[in-house]
């Protein structure tokens, strides 16, 4: 199976209580595109980014089975731009600078062959480029999902319901979902948010874990205890990113898969804060990744 | 295998979004006995009330298996009584009054055959009145577990660390983990923790689930998502008197069976917050239990 993933490529620079890095790879896409990268080839990608982002950056995520086709470059253009800092609580960030570059710009055209895509991740963008997307698909896609934030809750609430009625899974954290639905019980958020269209409901609650949500049926997956939380950028669309590249590689959407892929989720996510940017993301073994699953398994299992 | 309790028995005046219930049953020593009694017998309570507590509810305790020859009735005195007001974040609540009461006077003195209880609950109460317990042990426990919070932190810190150093369990909530241990981390504030004694940590996070540490080792239960969390007073005592009840039961006190001890004091905390007071705590089945623990499984088993 393929998976279209569409959101940003960017350039971060992140302050956490262990350090700083300064003009580093980010952007939701590429977290989220290296994540899937260990499950599914190809990962169509579709994004926008300027003359100034390394080339050897997009040799790496060819090398890794990302289809860069989709990836518009501005030649004139600045790429996507976002500053940030963290608390000792890592829960709680500052923007310190967002620069839209040529994100201002992004108008998603999909390659022929991507429309077709089965499994679909749509980051968080505007609803109207999440819409623009939705209309160039083929209309048989196996799974949507969309990730959304509160800002657009807060701007443009009527066109995200209409996008959020066309998708399958919908991902956003928890104060999110109380906004969205009205209702402060996450089971009551979780009634509203499949009444919206979504039959399947991912809350991301950060260090305290994850929760999906289908018909009356809930799973939790803990985000794994770690020593050092690094850096916590991105770990939510390494998250998604594994979760949809999970579902994709086994073409299997029934909840009980779905709670395999939350777990696969957590557990990329959990290399992604051990360092800054993409970096541990870049290079992991299978060795690797099977021993963070089975410190889930003891994590969880009784 | 028998299990002393030791804490409050209280009056609780309570304000949730949900309602409001007046000078109904509380108390840390009473939430815990009553989980434990669906698990083991005798429940050794000790603790002190005045001549205004109901004898139909000392009744109901002793018809559920608890024993209260340690519990102090002043007969000129009046019983401990809290009043608190929960905002719509259930996890954040104003306290609007504190009477200690004939708590100010508590000198708990253990009859001789609870000197040799195998397994101890010694609810949050002043390290020095927790200390006079442990000094009345035989010495042959099994396991002592003892619960604590951070105004003892702030006002009684030596004192604490000393009776810390004495139990094998300390159950505690995140924040206070932080300040006793002087760490952000969850997983370095444990280590810090054992090495002031208790080989094992349960950090209870409310609605986001409780964790388990020993040695290196970690479990985590989930709280139950429920649509209505009515009143939360007491589920932290509720899940402590389930967890000693189920390692009671089954006197044993290795870290898988300690998994399931976990679980099970999630389970009765479930219910605790569906009603308020003791309420839904006096009536069990065995059915509604393992009903319950089943949704457990489902939420956290792939």
């Amino acid at each position: 199976m393929s998976l279209l993933t569409v959101g940003t490529v960017a350039f971060d620079s992140i302050e956490t209580p262990y350090g700083k890095a300064e003009q580093v790879i980010g952007g939701a896409c590429t977290y989220a595109s290296y994540a899937a990268s260990y499950l599914v080839k190809p990962i169509n990608l579709v994004s926008i980014i300027g003359a100034d982002f390394p080339p050897e950056e997009l040799q790496a995520m060819e090398d890794r089975g990302v289809d860069l086709r989709g990836l518009e470059i501005k030649r004139n253009g600045k790429t996507f731009f976002w500053a940030g800092k963290y608390h000792t609580n890592m829960n709680q960030r500052d923007t310190l600078v967002t620069d839209l570059n040529v994100l201002d710009d992004f108008n998603p055209i999909l390659p022929e062959d991507y429309k077709k895509s089965e499994f679909v991740l749509l980051g968080n963008l505007t609803p109207e480029i999440q819409e623009q997307v939705l209309d160039q698909l083929d209309g048989n896609q196996k799974l949507i999902a969309l990730d959304t934030m509160n800002f657009w809750m807060d701007i443009a609430l009527d066109k995200l319901i209409e996008v959020i009625s066309r998708i399958d899974v919908l991902t956003i954290n928890d104060e999110e979902a109380r906004q969205l639905s009205g209702e402060y019980s996450l089971v009551k958020a979780a009634e509203k948010i499949h009444a919206m269209g979504p039959k399947y409901l991912v809350i991301k609650k950060g260090e305290h874990g994850a929760l999906l949500f289908s018909e009356g049926e809930i799973f939790f997956a803990p985000a794994l205890p770690l020593a050092e939380v690094f850096d916590p950028t991105g770990a939510g669309d390494t998250f998604a990113g594994g979760f949809m590249g999970y579902l994709a590689k086994s073409n299997d959407v029934t909840f009980s898969n779905m709670k395999k892929a939350i777990i696969y989720g957590s557990a990329m996510a959990s290399f992604c804060v051990e360092k800054f940017s993409i970096e541990k993301l870049k290079n992991l073994t299978e060795e690797e990744i099977e021993a963070r699953l089975d410190k889930f398994r003891a994590l969880t299992h009784y």
